[in-house]
């Protein structure tokens, strides 16, 4: 695989040009553990701060067209407005995260809190995002919820399950024709007795419930330990039902650090099934958006290193040689067909990103174009007073 | 909750002399770990010893009416014998398990291998199990796939679950009317990579696909770690697909002790969750079965002593203060809805249980009396020659 | 076991009377996950008012006479007089807990960082504890390192195991002759890549290097899953090496819940070795601590428990029949061996702590007691305005 | 990185050319799961064709020059014969591997059994090793015990330490002046409750108290989820203790999967830490051993597989800029850092392992060249009859 045939190139180039990542808003703001959160120079105060710095990762790298926005973190008074101002600078606003985790109300849960005001409350905010959607242009409605409890009989699991799927089938009565719901699933944290939607079985079943404009979302972080993500990612799309990922790494639990850092390889094997699935086309519908938490490490370079590792991936799916594949597994040679899979993976992909970036108009190196540029040197003299935005604002 | 009241004394006890709990042919055959089989004296040499092994635990439980048999390790002559003999010694035939990973050809798995020849192997195997409960009058067919795959690459994930799926209804179709497919996922174990069916969502959305007479079986010792084992019976039951449970505990993966040995407390959980929803009554239709694999403790005993841990469980679960615990949830009071599970949970029930066994016509302690029985003095004298059956016998 | 003889009775009494549990001044303040932290009313704004909510959980217990601090949480002007304030109100002053984890210079590390400048003043805090432990007259310096990396190759391993080595040698030398460094260690959080005291061998082979006055802590939520706490608390006892423990309990990863809630079986079996290794004692030297986040629950409260339930297991423990169980595991009867800790498990000792508490003169239940006490309306009334007390304050 | 300057590439290629890897034995016999065993035809049938399939991995690869032997599955008459026959074919006889887990003895374990007849029998079959080490002049005495209980209260966990530890000391004097144990840790299985020796904090424990002959070998499988492997080879480094690797890999547990197959970025990560600490090279003693199970895939071609993806490691860790990466980790640059290893990590190092192996006269592909050596099909034929080799054999 060392060398690259011309039309396998011309292949994945045409696919690698077409590829489309999504930023997160909330990336740029500082983050942190429940230990501390280590403030950095530079953060936005505001989403369109947020909104230009996701430019600066799109003007880079070419494949961030679109932002992720979490409410009530990136409420503004005319979402038009920032629309327009996103449009300016390069991106649109993608995805739309409601956030019912984050009010004293919801110490005991949102929409399956046990006191029905809370739930009303809950469910107003879903559909407030569902309006913000209708104003922002945006197809998805991603829901997280923290929901769940910290101790054996504090609450029903079942009565949880019922009120849950009577707020999602309210606010899916609410979607407009071209928009959709995309509901997250979470082993633990912030709850650690059971989650509401622990895994990717329980956001399935209120999916298929609901109905076609309902889809599944993989946060690659939010799994037990052991658990193979990429058989989830094939038995979803199998069924219609995947609608996106949240793309991250970790070693042990959520630890949201870039993706591709903690198991390359198990990012290669999820996107070997996109591909295998033709999947990773706009049209399959398949959100790939980042979501990450870069505590330590410098956001916008972390982000555009993120995006850098996605791409990666995606070239070496792009390159295995999927007739070989299916040759050696229907002959049930089981070192052949991994031997296949390896090939790509071992393959460097770099001087073939550097060749798109090329052709696209792009600098070859996007972190050593991005620290060139001094953006950061700027924003960060030019970001003074005001509060950083974190997850709390 | 030391002192329990008349009223639930009589609710409780009556719930537990209803309760039933099927056991394993295989269980009293030897087994072990891939690194040794430590084989035990008296262990039974064919299905009716094993059928014998059954009743005994059955005749000092009293709650213990069936067992579960494993095909081929159980075939027989003639099926209505073996029933005859079984309905003599006063127990009756369960469900039928299907082995379909002990052939040579099943390698690369069984009914998603990637030829085409293996797959009718396996199943006119799963339809000769069907023909066998049409003689034993079973009601449930067990379908525990070994197949998965060891490396990345080595066969099609999205080709082997249409195949998985083919199999399924093929059999789904051969089903009589009061049969039922039951369907265990486990997370690995023998394939390292992924298996087939690794998990519960897999497994209840090949069930739904196949239709109503088509469930999810539950082994508690399948699953990734930090799962919560009762979400997912809670879940099921509120969908209609749980079809029972494989009894079994584990401090690390499928270590197949006894149930209740490594974590009561998850079992009492669990036995909540079933109670809570009114699904211990046989009209329910879940099985209550034990899946354990006694390597180094004597069979028989400790098949009695699992049935008396289910048994202890249940009764803690059954005197939960149901209205108390709705109250300090509606409340959202954490601690006091805690306490309330906690309190049953903390009470010794073994004095109630060993009321019900009297008012059962058994011994108060069912250990002490099968000892005392000479039980196992005698079938270790009259069990020689012959091959001690195992997990390939 | 349902009915205790005299004489266990009275060995298991006297034990449980002098059992010492150590509470935590940073359990009454307000804490939460990363995603949000739920403010509660009535919770202390300053160290005395911590001492308060400490001293009313001892008043209600009888055995919880002591409260470990936390610098700079717990810093005052006049130790002498804090500890003076908590003598009048029936406590002492326990451990002091160094945090090296919420400057802003400690973003990559505190003692283990690759700058010079930052170990400097790690180190100067950690001198600054033993200045606060001779005025205290505290015992246990307990460190606990957030210290670690997030990515691959961001800092080297070795390297940052010498640096550890070096600090800890300096602050040994700086202990007085009955003071010492109890070493904590945790799997991950708030680094994802590596901790740099990630496991019980790597706090073990420092505090070997250190000498006699280095000990190990355990706190039971800081292992990998699967881990067996009984055997490092066996171990370390053997080696001479168990300092302690910071009791709490856990689903998934660090979840801080209430000690006994997510795994009473484990809670104990740790304290069947306590017992075994006859470590109870005071002389003993281990120091029995609580370390736990109270999210939701009513925080006093929730103490209360938690010192109940650690009573619980020990009362379980302590009616293990030593020499049975010593005799069946001589003659290899496993199922004997593991009845006889099951019978003392299944006992409900509440009952026997009911009477405890009698015989100490203090109500029967300490939960019914402390809310009829009004307390906490006292409190919460009273501690209006100021800033409530929390994990950064 | 993707151009490597000649004097980097002369280093690796030094460095690669010395490299040693050791095969095992029994990895060239059947093997399987609980489940099932899967035979392969043309297994070798006894030591010598063991011997004779290690020679031929070494023949195609170059750098595995050494062969581990199992007693008593290689028990043979003559061992100074066994040699004679290894060196003929190029290879020599490494390390020998203790077996003292298949004899119903063992079944409640074997030098920590309560039993003192079973552990004097368990330690002369260490004694006997050693033996077979004074004729083979193998240097190391590779000691993995299965002991370990079932159920808590099983056994007296100490008192198996003590145990344990006797054993440890007799072999330990036993000894010659060249030879040393090599004690292996694994976290369970086939013990379930817990193992006698779990992790490396015990295997280091042990091995302090015996003295500088006794080190800690790393099977790469036998971990909890989540456990930083390379962690653990850089502390035991730096402590002088680290005595080997058995190098597979696995998605769960003790999977024994081909190394490198499952997280191939952890295999790159451990190898760097063994290159920062010139650790390497023969001198350092560390024996880089294989340890793999190819239940599925055909062994011999499965270990060329394994023994080329640890080269690939290799010579990735060979080529991380050293001096780069502790110039970033000074200026804590978390991204520099991290892109130091991965911009090695990224490497397509293929092209430089065929160069080696060209200037080692073999050939460049070495599955190739052993596919088109008809070694496989001559073996197939002329191993008919007698017994396949395997666990039990």
């Amino acid at each position: 695989m060392t060398d690259i045939d011309p039309s396998t190139r011309s292949r994945v180039l045409a696919a690698l040009r077409d590829q489309r990542i999504e930023t997160a808003s909330w990336a740029f703001g500082n983050s942190g553990t429940r230990f501390k959160v280590f403030a950095q120079a530079g953060v936005p105060r505001n989403p369109y701060e947020k909104i230009a710095d996701a430019a600066t990762v799109h003007r880079f790298t070419g494949v961030a067209p679109t932002v992720a926005l979490h409410i009530p973190w990136d409420k503004v008074e005319d979402y038009a407005d920032l629309a327009a101002y996103a449009k300016e600078r390069g991106v649109g606003l993608g995805a739309i995260n409601a956030n019912v985790f984050q009010d004293d109300d919801y110490k005991l849960g949102s929409v399956t809190n046990p006191d029905p005001q809370v739930r009303a409350k809950a469910l107003a905010h879903l559909f407030e995002c569902v309006d913000i959607m209708d104003a922002t242009g945006s197809r998805d409605l991603k829901l997280w919820f923290s929901d769940g409890t910290n101790y054996p009989g504090q609450d029903s699991i079942r009565a949880r399950q019922d009120r849950l799927a009577e707020a999602l089938s309210a606010v899916y009565r609410r979607l407009g024709e071209d928009q959709r719901i995309l509901l997250e699933y979470k082993l633990f944290e912030p709850a650690f007795y059971t989650m509401d939607v622990p895994d990717w079985g329980t956001a399935f079943a209120h999916c298929l419930a609901l109905g076609g404009k309902a889809q599944v979302v993989i946060d690659t972080g939010h799994h037990a330990p052991g658990t193979n993500i990429e058989f989830i990612v094939a038995v979803l799309l199998r069924a219609g039902k995947l609608g996106g990922f949240d793309f991250n790494s970790r070693f042990y639990a959520d630890d949201d650090l870039m993706v591709g850092a903690a198991d390359p390889f198990q990012l290669f094997r999820i996107m070997c099934e996109i591909v295998s699935a033709d999947a990773l086309r706009a049209e399959a519908g398949i959100a790939f958006m980042l979501d990450q938490c870069h505590n330590i490490e410098p956001k916008i370079q972390a982000v555009i290193r993120s995006v850098m590792n996605v791409q990666e991936a995606t070239a070496k799916a792009l390159l295995v040689d999927a007739s070989a594949l299916a040759s050696a597994q229907r002959d049930g040679d089981v070192l052949a067909a991994n031997e296949v899979l390896m090939d790509a993976y071992q393959t460097d992909v770099r001087p073939l990103l550097r060749d798109l970036r090329g052709e696209m108009g792009l600098e070859p190196d996007p972190i050593a174009a991005y620290k060139q540029s001094g953006y950061l040197e700027t924003v960060t003299s030019s970001r003074v007073g005001g509060n950083a935005a974190g997850w709390g604002a």
